[in-house]
């Protein structure tokens, strides 16, 4: 633990880190948020986040979702995803399953935001997040990128963060400064939290020389976005874009960006849908990487175990069950009691560890995952089309 | 539909079925349970079914979890699964993850059953359910075995039905008559309701000719209990039993035995735990089978389609959302409103059809699912181990 920001038992980040206020973004990044009316109450729902400087590595996680949203498609397809200067955002509509006119909207989002910051629309990724097959109010929104424009701050981080969120009982973001470079990131979460990054969006700024921003992006959401769940579920929306200007003339210190993201991940498990309590399953002794993988997300997405996490019972039978349908048809003996570590469910911690060591090999496998109570029920049975 | 038992809309019986008192056996069979304080309040917990006829042509399904409980190995390693003349049962303590003494206990179970009914171990099939890793108080077990196999009787059914019972809010049994031959069955669900029949017992009893059990068994469970889910789960214990005395000289009516199993099968969805409505998902145009299951069972087992069961929202983009990430990685269109019959999830009916039309191929699968409440979470994170 450094820095009072990585709060979960889970996350060690490197040595010497500063804490900032997190409006404050990285030099050379400003950031604002509109309310156009697409989020109910008056709260910010579209957000902009631009970069002065003319150079900026980029790095763009797309989700994997075959049903991909307009808003993917279009970084997929237009987007110069190695060079991405600016960001255009909306909360409140996914802008997903909308067909040919989402694409427009979508693209438009981009043109419009890449106009009002003078770029090309090829440097502006468009992201949204929000119901699904809605058609986009365009008459309200392309004004209020105008407006966003019109008021970027150096200090709209937290605008910008707020102006992401939908369903996330709390603010997630951070500007943290360390070996001489300042980093900045806003994510949100909520519910459809698996593998791949569903439903969150992230977005990570700094001064620091990053080479190849793709690769230490990718290795980074393996190790964090990648390995959470909140319900099993993969969203059609999730995006993650990390942008450095290099402007510091420093390296990102070792371990930086993914502590940062792994607590970012955590945060997004313990706001999940409902969320009240987090845990942490690692299997070991698998046969091979794809059996340790699929067991730990069996035991990570059955909501019987979900439930013991909830109601903190250490109900070490549930992971035994979730396991052995994992291994269906796998010649083997009981698990057993022995075999695995669910005291931490029956704890009064907000993390729980869990452990499972089967006897087939050795590979190993973790996942961190939210737990299944009232409020997951009644926000999804309530929240409508 | 024919005769009052198949009432679900999803099943069609064989015409002229005559439903009788779900009590009385079919001709040959006798059956009877007792109270030996597995379960709370002096519900019957042991129960005992025998069949009179010296031959008889039998068939076991039994769960491929890989922690299969006890019962479930002694049955794989003990009994002549083609000739199973009786089977003990206990509902309240599952016998699984309980090591060598568990199975001694089920060994121990079968024959004491034998020995009070005449027969040799390995023609008494053992089921247990109840809670995992509580070794068996078999100090009141195997006398509650002895005292069952005193009172069997003809028009047991109704009495071995409840004492296989464990969360079902009602029984499930019946007994009909058709085409000369007489069929009765009992079933018990619960949770844990997943493909390969999941935490659920069946055992079906009939005077008819059975050539080959062994497949007609397995045909009738593939488009009955291994359709349906209820959390997602796939128990230690689950087992079907079908028995086949040939007395009647006559063969069971074709699509008698798929007709049962899946009204049974479909009583024990909207009987899982906290479960108030049943859907079913048909994925048609898939790219291949595989494919096609995977994405049915993505849709039935995705929380945010449960809970849209639950709700009565009909939010088809849900669907496109767990169709899209089972298919991750494809290249596709969006799914869009126009592939996906969604109105029933908002209607006043018990039972709600959806459909997904992918346009990729020619496979196609269907999964009937429980729906997501308050009472699975409540049933779930305060049932203790």
């Amino acid at each position: 633990m450094s820095g009072g920001f990585f709060r979960s038992r889970w996350v060690e980040g490197p040595a010497g880190v500063e804490e900032l206020d997190p409006a404050g973004l990285a030099p050379g990044f400003r950031a604002g948020g509109v309310h156009v009316g697409l989020k109910n109450g008056g709260a910010t729902d579209v957000g902009l986040l631009a970069c002065a400087a003319e150079r900026v590595d980029s790095a763009l996680v797309l989700t994997r979702n075959a049903s991909a949203a307009a808003p993917v498609r279009i970084c997929r397809d237009v987007v110069d995803q190695a060079h991405v200067r600016a960001a255009v955002v909306n909360s409140g509509n996914a802008n997903a399953e909308t067909g040919e006119k989402g694409l427009a909207d979508a693209l438009a989002m981009s043109e419009r935001a890449a106009d009002a910051l003078g770029l090309e629309t090829a440097q502006v990724a468009v992201a949204e997040t929000g119901v699904i097959g809605v058609p986009m109010p365009m008459s309200t929104v392309l004004p209020g990128i105008e407006a966003a424009a019109k008021d970027l701050r150096a200090d709209g981080g937290t605008v910008f963060a707020d102006s992401i969120m939908t369903t996330d009982r709390w603010r997630k973001a951070c500007t943290l400064k360390a070996g001489g470079v300042t980093l900045s990131a806003q994510a949100k979460g909520g519910g459809m939290i698996q593998p791949n990054m569903a439903t969150m969006l992230c977005f990570v700024q700094t001064d620091a020389v990053v080479a190849d921003p793709g690769a230490a992006l990718r290795r980074a959401v393996e190790t964090s976005f990648n390995r959470i769940t909140v319900d099993g579920q993969m969203s059609t929306n999730d995006m993650v874009l990390l942008q450095a200007t290099g402007a510091s003339s420093r390296p990102l210190p070792a371990g930086l960006l993914e502590a940062v993201l792994l607590q970012l991940a955590i945060e997004i498990v313990r706001d999940g849908e409902g969320s009240a309590r987090a845990g942490r399953i690692e299997v070991t002794g698998a046969a091979d990487q794809p059996e340790a993988e699929r067991v730990a997300r069996a035991i990570a997405n059955s909501p019987l175990v979900k439930t013991a996490l909830h109601g903190r019972d250490p109900n070490w039978g549930r992971i035994a069950q979730a396991a052995g349908a994992a291994l269906a048809g796998a010649e083997m003996d009981e698990i057993g009691a022995e075999s695995i570590e669910a005291a931490d469910l029956g704890a009064d911690t907000p993390e729980a560890n869990i452990a499972l060591r089967l006897r087939r090999g050795d590979a190993r496998a973790h996942v961190y995952f939210a737990d299944l109570g009232h409020d997951y029920v009644t926000l999804n049975a309530e929240y409508t089309t």
